[in-house]
């Protein structure tokens, strides 16, 4: 069984591609044609995006959140969306920012990474409630050659608040205190590629921290959010990855699945619109990095 | 509209008691009698559960992990147990230890206490992302008449790691940084009763740390986790009470409803089990709080 890390590499390399796609399903914000029926509905316009960007990106990143509002009909259409996604290849990195305590974080590891609730390839958790909180994640992602995010430093402003807060003991941000954790867990995991399952999301908000953050963590796969429609940069991104061009993935949702301006679009300009955004995006980051790298032809 | 704070104390006071009981769904411990239909066995399981204890507790707290690891089925089964509660007129406090920021905040809002997903009466949250990850949240609870508790400090071993850490710029630990900045938040929401409806989750494995929270959280309602199976015991849950008696509820959840011996047990049988459990723990929780603060007759 190939790990997550090696499978994800894998694909970034045979499509070029280091971007992502994020499902953050919101209705009232979709094209007419969807119809009015939710899990239906969520189901099409993630099945045309899955099929517009299936050859351009490695994996696709629905945000359980925006399932979660819709309530069952959500969760229905979450299962669906993760199903279409994997029949068609794509990695899925399930969003749910989960986390608790022994038997309760066995469940949550049991619900997306184990294959018995929902199946998908990777899960975010956060790290708050210390390394025993996230054993049983690293435990299934092991198990079943599943793969992990652990939030590390978030690109919302308010991540200063907690997540950047210097520690008396070392001086440094918490942040570095858990991706040393982060090390020490996912050392057992480091795949083929050279890079571990046991990865962290960096958001591309903060290239400074981004940069600090790569350098402490060499072999850990970083999510980078923020990218778009929160004010991150190709360049800023740029910084989470190592000088092979490889151990990060960007992610973009709005900027990709909702920027095709008029609500009477055809199902066809829907695909034209999220496949171009998605091209456009994957350009520019491979351009960032040739820049900052050197390490892209 | 009753904030989400004065309808818990009210019940409190009505029904003398300060616990409530964990709802977590393991179907393999469950009785015999429930079946094997997913959805259908957790939903049985758990209306007996509300009937045996609807007179006796203010609220329940199901654990959405453990309805997650079933699946859309799992799900389902948690929307029939949040009606189930709600309509005998027991208060919901989905256990989710959600939290993203900005418009995800929001859908996660909206999932649970918009009365859009799934309709709580409060949700636990994590505060890793920073005040600004929280807003969403206490905006949901003034609107909605709602609330939250917000994980400081936990009852696993781990809570130590990244919880505890002592910050360089106050040399106390960060759950205190977490607790001054809900207070914060939290002083719009302060009811009738005194107590606000932004709470805390502090385990009672912890007493010290409990005891220096409650002194300095004077009007945040705490949940306490980690009582019975987890080792913490009324005593030290009592430290997260005020002089009033009040200000704080203890969860006990496997000691409750999984503590029926014989698998073959019948649903009368069985509902005693419950019934007796839950008055066992009231009973030592208002004795360990008569003797530590005096505050009860």
């Amino acid at each position: 069984m190939a790990s997550f890390a090696d499978r994800l590499i894998e694909e970034i390399r045979t499509k070029d591609s280091r971007c992502i796609v994020g499902l953050d399903p919101r209705i009232d914000q979709m094209p007419a044609f969807v119809g009015s029926s939710i899990c239906a509905a969520i189901t099409e316009f993630h099945e045309l995006v899955l099929d517009a960007v299936v050859d351009l990106v490695p994996a696709v990143k629905p945000q359980l959140a925006f399932f979660e509002q819709y309530g069952v009909a959500g969760l229905q259409a979450f299962e669906n969306t993760v199903r279409a996604a994997r029949q068609r290849g794509l990695l899925v990195i399930a969003d749910g920012k989960r986390n608790d305590i022994s038997s309760t974080a066995e469940a949550y590891a049991n619900a997306y990474l184990g294959g018995a609730g929902f199946d998908c390839d990777a899960l975010t958790v956060t790290p708050y409630l210390g390394r025993d909180s996230l054993v049983p994640f690293v435990e299934a992602c092991k198990r079943y050659g599943k793969g992990l995010f652990v939030v590390l430093k978030t690109s919302n402003p308010g991540s200063k608040d907690f997540e950047d807060q210097l520690l008396a003991e070392t001086g440094r941000p918490l942040y570095e205190k858990i991706g040393c954790v982060l090390n020490e867990l996912g050392g057992e995991l480091v795949g083929e590629s050279g890079y571990s399952s046991i990865g962290a999301v960096i958001g591309a908000t903060f290239p400074e921290e981004g940069r600090r953050l790569r350098a402490l963590m060499p072999k850990a796969l970083i999510l980078v959010p923020g990218y778009g429609a929160q004010g991150g940069s190709a360049n800023a991104a740029a910084e989470c990855f190592n000088e092979d061009g490889l151990g990060a993935i960007v992610n973009s949702s709005r900027g990709i699945t909702y920027a095709f301006g008029e609500p009477n679009i055809s199902r066809d300009a829907f695909v034209r619109s999220v496949r171009e955004n998605t091209v456009r995006m994957i350009e520019e980051v491979n351009a960032a990095l040739k820049t900052t790298t050197g390490a892209l032809p």
